[in-house]
């Protein structure tokens, strides 16, 4: 049997914000069937995660693309390899069947083939709603895990800054928090997020950072007592104000930089490295994909799968539907359309 | 016995680079024997230590100032408090006896009375010259030694780079660097010092950071393999030229910012995130007087002091004489006069 295989691509390499017209829609006829002799497995996609680092790859240049595998340069024209979980509908290797659920490096698109050597990863029985494997029990919620708990090292009683608290990794950083005994600030894009944060996840404060002329005196009010854990997903002046308003001993884990992703030239946090040194500051960078098969991976998916059957997490999802939707939630995230983990829903299971 | 007991303090609080019209020498008289009733030492000081970060407590206003207790601001007409060697004229305090020689937090004085509480040790039968207990033996070697194995926990066969490499820290990192077989690149302010360096302290590489326009390219044609480790004494623009050419899971001692501790208004390093967070890079502040009595201490001494008793680390010292001296000894850190370790000798033994 043979289909045609949508799929999502990039016209050109992105500079700057993307929008919808970055994208198009393409298709490639795709036969169901193994190709003798090799170990592929054919995977319909049912949840695409869609996340903003890939902003990186579209870039014609940026730091990310020699450092990490998984952040190559994309191509224009061909497809973008994403995180998702789909169905085997063929395989020719003994460990996967057909109508296995399958976790791992899939594609923005409708079909994927998945060479051998990818990380693919069975969902038995699975407990939860699919879509979980790839929020809080996925990379977003192991990102959130290893940041706070490995890289910063939060204990109980800690005072802890995250930013684009409402995005798919940082209201797991704060929800986690919460859950270990922290007082948790957010920042957030929106009035309704900032309810949201406050009502729903049980944060202690949360602010509308576009509301805040000096993001340093805004933090100044919401840690009367300094801040102990920053979790950055954003860099650039909120990093800055992050700094000057740490803890000695403070420790920022630098996640992410989704505020200097979309410039064409030249952003960065201009750090004052007095404060740095005086209050013994630890900045550290991280990725997640480190931690893959370690573990802590183990101690991750053991206590956020108790913390979600008990219903002490929230789940948080924004689902587009099909993968023409793709284009317009890639840009949102950087527009701030989503309310948690952004997926795409590319079929029915 | 009374004696006039001379002083160097500041004349008002500093902004900017400091020179010898800053500070003045003032006296006042002293009587050599203990106050009943006191547990107090009185010290004849023999030699002083001379440093950078004095400066940030000499300013009206400084983030270190807040952060920690011996950065406490200095007064102006006041005592200058430092680390120091001396010999014991009189003691109220039974671990104390005259003419015990000890180590420990002095001033920029002739005489200092020290009170129960303040940190001193004694140096009982001294292997090696006494100015040595204030550099290899002393905090600059210990610096030196907790930013590269504590906080970089650098290896054999990495590549470090260590900026004001011919300072009191800088040429103690390079020689420790090179003893744990890295290979080893020094920034430095003069041709000389970069002869000094290449010839005499065997590193690999050297340069003179004033002849180089751009840092980038300068620390890419030393590093054609990357930084492993960075150990940063001067911040801003070096810190981001040096992350830029960091190689993944690259560490910065955050030890000094020299470039910055000058500047009236606001100079910082403005990093870019992304290479931060691609590259796992970890940047971390830290202070020597943390690790005071802990048991990196023995550690380091029991190290430091075989590789000096067998030839294996060069003392580099420059010490000029009196305590008028010690104005120009200060106003020269920050015009890169001092090779080595800055000391002012105020007395004979």
């Amino acid at each position: 049997m043979e289909v045609e295989n949508k799929y999502v691509t990039i016209k050109d390499h992105i500079d700057g914000h993307p929008s919808e017209s970055n994208f198009e829609l393409r298709s490639a006829p795709l036969s169901l069937s193994i190709e003798e002799g090799t170990a592929d497995i054919i995977v319909k996609n049912i949840y695409l995660s869609i996340d903003p680092y890939q902003l990186n790859r579209m870039k014609r240049c940026s730091p990310s693309q020699n450092s990490v595998k998984g952040a190559a340069q994309l191509v224009p024209g061909k497809e973008i390899d994403a995180i998702g979980i789909g169905r085997v509908v063929a395989s020719g290797n003994d460990e996967f069947k057909k109508d296995d659920m399958v976790y791992g490096q899939l594609a923005w698109q409708e079909y994927t083939v998945v060479h051998l050597g990818t990380v693919l990863t069975k969902i038995d029985k699975p407990e939860f709603p699919l879509s979980y494997y790839l929020g809080p029990l996925g990379t977003s919620g192991f990102t959130a895990y290893a940041g706070l708990y490995d890289i910063c090292k939060v204990k109980n009683g800690e005072k802890v800054f995250v930013s684009t608290a409402s995005g798919s990794v940082g209201n797991l950083v704060g929800q986690f928090a919460k859950l270990s005994g922290c007082y948790v600030v957010g920042s957030t894009g929106s009035k309704s997020k900032v309810d949201m944060l406050k009502e729903k996840l049980g944060f202690d404060e949360a602010f509308n950072y576009k509301e805040e002329p000096d993001l340093n005196s805004a933090l100044r009010r919401y840690f009367p007592e300094g801040i102990d854990v920053y979790f950055d997903n954003v860099g650039a002046e909120m990093l800055e104000a992050a700094v000057a308003n740490m803890n000695p001993f403070g420790r920022v884990a630098a996640c992410g930089a989704i505020s200097e992703y979309t410039e064409k030239g030249r952003r960065a946090a201009a750090l004052n490295m007095m404060d740095v040194i005086y209050k013994r500051i630890n900045i550290r960078g991280y990725l997640v994909s480190d931690y893959f098969g370690g573990h802590l991976q183990d101690e991750f998916l053991s206590a956020t799968a108790d913390h979600v059957r008990h219903g002490r997490i929230h789940v948080l999802e924004d689902v587009s539907r099909g993968v023409e939707s793709i284009p317009s939630a890639f840009a949102g995230l950087f527009r701030g359309d989503n309310v948690g983990k952004k997926l795409v829903q590319v079929a029915e299971f």
